[in-house]
């Protein structure tokens, strides 16, 4: 009997997952029997844009926080695959900070030449997530929405990839109940174009405050009022924008502030982040954790300790993105092919995500952040045939967004970099972010490479 | 050991079944241990109102279709308790169609009067419900919020009163995905004030649609455009308000209907009904139906054929509602006290089913409804000590409503019935419905009794 791989979720992780045995399996060795269950129609998790919110088609919650005319946030020198570059995919150099379709296209372009959909059933929705000490196999139940039906199946390992940024976390301010207009949280945000000649307030400070503020803007707002807990963005914000502190309450539609100040705004949108939610996963299966760049009892940030043929793709703070889970995939699919080990005492892998640990609560600042995840990232493709690649060059471009970030919070995006995979340096687009309405791939490759 | 039952959800149908066991143990009954699991922060059900959508603050989906300013759509003397009257619980007569948060206190006093907020475990989730052939026992798994921790425990008898009206039936029309505006399901509608100024298409010929359309020409909005898919409702409506065939496509903010007219809409509400949904109950335990007023496999619509010691209450398509949902609460509780039976024979119960089914299937028309539903309800009050009372008088309450609604749709609510309760005529209300903004509880409260 092959042992048998549940992958949960198809999405940047799981399908890093997918690929990563589907490389070892073209160079000839004996692969598991992969299983991967996703709960949406198609595969891209995040990356597959859905107008649906709150719950879908089938019930379920709608995996989806992706909004129209989204356009990377972070340079695609940042995230690119080391076995399957931008240039292949599209045959020629692209500008830096694609908008969503196209970057969906390029995940999905490796997985298409590596043929691994057929491993994928789709409108399957992990219900829960057991392990059988007698057995030693993990029982997942599966609710089959084509069928309507729950079935059970056993496996020999699981890989959770479902992604932490799908189940929002909402507080509550005084006022809500009785506010006359739209609050929702930026899992719900769709079109900015709901919101153009409208007062916003926005509520936190994360990369969903800065970007739906952003695109709000971009698409006609009539201001933006972005409040803060513990202190404000600090970008050099267009006129019709401001920071301000805390929300104390609402009443009606006039929003105060901690300040004491005051504004009427018409809708707000809460950019408070998101939990990791693992309903489906038995209580020591379970992980339960902040965002941050370590989470607890993941050895090697992938490994649970308490049950070592289980793992969790992608759950740290991330700068690194899907180089960073290809990494994490291929690292787990060596354990599972016997190819790797790990400490088979839990107290040691314990006291070594210990010292990770400290070593994160002792970072200086972003760029200490930058560092130790490129270093976390380079220790894992170190120990597998993932193609090694120019981490330090990654971490520049990051560092480069950054000052271009802080030097223009609307133009950062006009910049290009450097391609650490082929070297090649990204041709500048044809029209700056702030004028570019139209977010289609057909649209952004117009772009001529840079000569 | 006392046997235990647990009691899912603690909303209208929920509560009926605590009251129940209550009022036997007042009558001197030894009653079970009663776990009522309830996952909001209080009780009430749908009538608890929430300003959130999608998801709640603990990752759970928002079990809410309340919006604000909503007022009963049909006359209180068709819904109220036989064995705890208006009159008693506000200490006089009130008018027919009271506001949300009238029927909340109302609800909430008898069940504060009987005491049994003991027996509920808030911000606790049922996770699944499995049936243990072994032990004869159901387990239970349960998600407590509080701790952030899941449980199980074992129970003789389970009551399912988790209601149908949470999870959303989403229909996709082509364009929803390049729509320039809100696209909601009814489920997640809170705010009339929202939609002031704009051209709102509603979906659907639900009470949801004839209700939210009402609520926003109410509060405001530019235009109402009603969407059916087989026939329109018919009422008479106010000027800016039109009916149209289904929706065939939107195009930006232009939609296009089956007869080629087309409409620019700002926001798209669906009140496209609801999904009966039970992702938590095991397979061979889960209710499976569309809404109707005999369901499958509940025996007198409320005993799972398979397995007598499951219950399911207020499943049915509803015209009575909180007397109903005693009726089988009472029943169900009579049947685990031991009081009644059920016939042995599960296609007995089946075939008794199979010929409910064909009634309701030969019924005439809406009328021919309320008749069936009234006669349900009466043979099982017949069966328990729940307190008889006049259904003709309670159809007949139903029957005038209807009428006047057809008469005028935005006045029906004005009119006022005779209590089958207390004999006592219903005052007329201080102020026309279409004119009342304020629905608190206090002003309601401001009418005088009739003389």
């Amino acid at each position: 009997m092959r042992p048998r791989v549940a992958v949960l979720g198809a999405g940047p992780s799981g399908l890093a997952q997918l690929r990563a045995f589907q490389s070892a399996a073209q160079k000839g060795a004996e692969i598991p029997e992969i299983v991967c269950f996703e709960k949406q129609d198609d595969w891209g998790g995040l990356w597959n844009y859905t107008w649906r919110t709150g719950l879908d088609q089938y019930g379920e919650p709608v995996h989806g926080s992706m909004y129209r005319y989204l356009w990377s946030n972070g340079p695609k020198e940042g995230l690119e695959f080391a076995d399957y570059t931008f240039e292949e995919h599209f045959g020629r150099p692209i500008a830096s900070y694609p908008p969503r379709s196209v970057l969906f296209d390029y995940i999905k372009g490796r997985v298409e030449k590596a043929n691994v959909r057929k491993w994928i059933r789709f409108r399957n929705v992990v219900r829960h997530v057991t392990y059988d000490d007698g057995s030693g196999k993990f029982m997942v139940t599966v609710k089959d929405h084509d069928l309507d039906e729950e079935y059970t199946e056993a496996f020999d390992y699981v890989v959770v990839a479902t992604g932490h940024f799908s189940t929002p976390n909402v507080p509550e301010f005084e006022g809500f109940d009785s506010f006359n207009g739209r609050v929702l949280h930026a899992h719900d945000f769709r079109d900015a174009l709901e919101f153009k000649d409208k007062n916003i307030l926005i509520i936190g400070t994360s990369y969903s405050a800065e970007d739906i503020g952003s695109q709000c803007w971009k698409y006609g707002c009539k201001s933006v009022t972005v409040s803060h807990r513990t202190a404000p963005m600090g970008f050099d914000w267009p006129d019709n924008w401001k920071e301000v502190p805390l929300l104390q309450k609402v009443d009606r539609n006039t929003a105060t502030f901690k300040d004491g100040t005051t504004a009427e705004v018409d809708a707000i949108i809460l950019c408070t982040g998101y939990l990791h939610f693992f309903p489906f996963m038995a209580e020591n299966l379970k992980l339960k954790t902040n965002n941050r760049l370590y989470p607890v009892h993941l050895y090697n940030g992938v490994v649970w300790t308490a049950n070592p043929k289980l793992f969790y793709l992608g759950m740290q703070d991330q700068w690194f993105t899907f180089n960073m889970f290809d990494a994490q995939a291929w690292y787990a699919r060596d354990i599972m092919l016997g190819r790797l080990d790990v400490p088979v005492s839990k107290y040691d892998m314990e006291k070594d995500i210990a010292h990770w640990r400290e070593v994160e609560d002792n970072l200086a600042d972003d760029y200490g952040a930058i560092d130790f995840q490129g270093e976390y990232t380079r220790r894992l493709i170190d120990l597998t045939d993932y193609p090694s690649f120019d981490i330090n060059g990654a971490k520049e471009a990051f560092y480069q967004w950054k000052k271009h970030k802080k030097k223009n919070i609307m133009t950062f995006r006009d910049n290009g970099y450097k391609s650490v995979m082929t070297g090649t340096m990204a041709p500048v687009h044809h029209t700056l972010w702030k004028d570019a309405l139209d977010d289609s791939l057909e649209s952004y490759l117009q772009t001529e490479a840079a000569e």
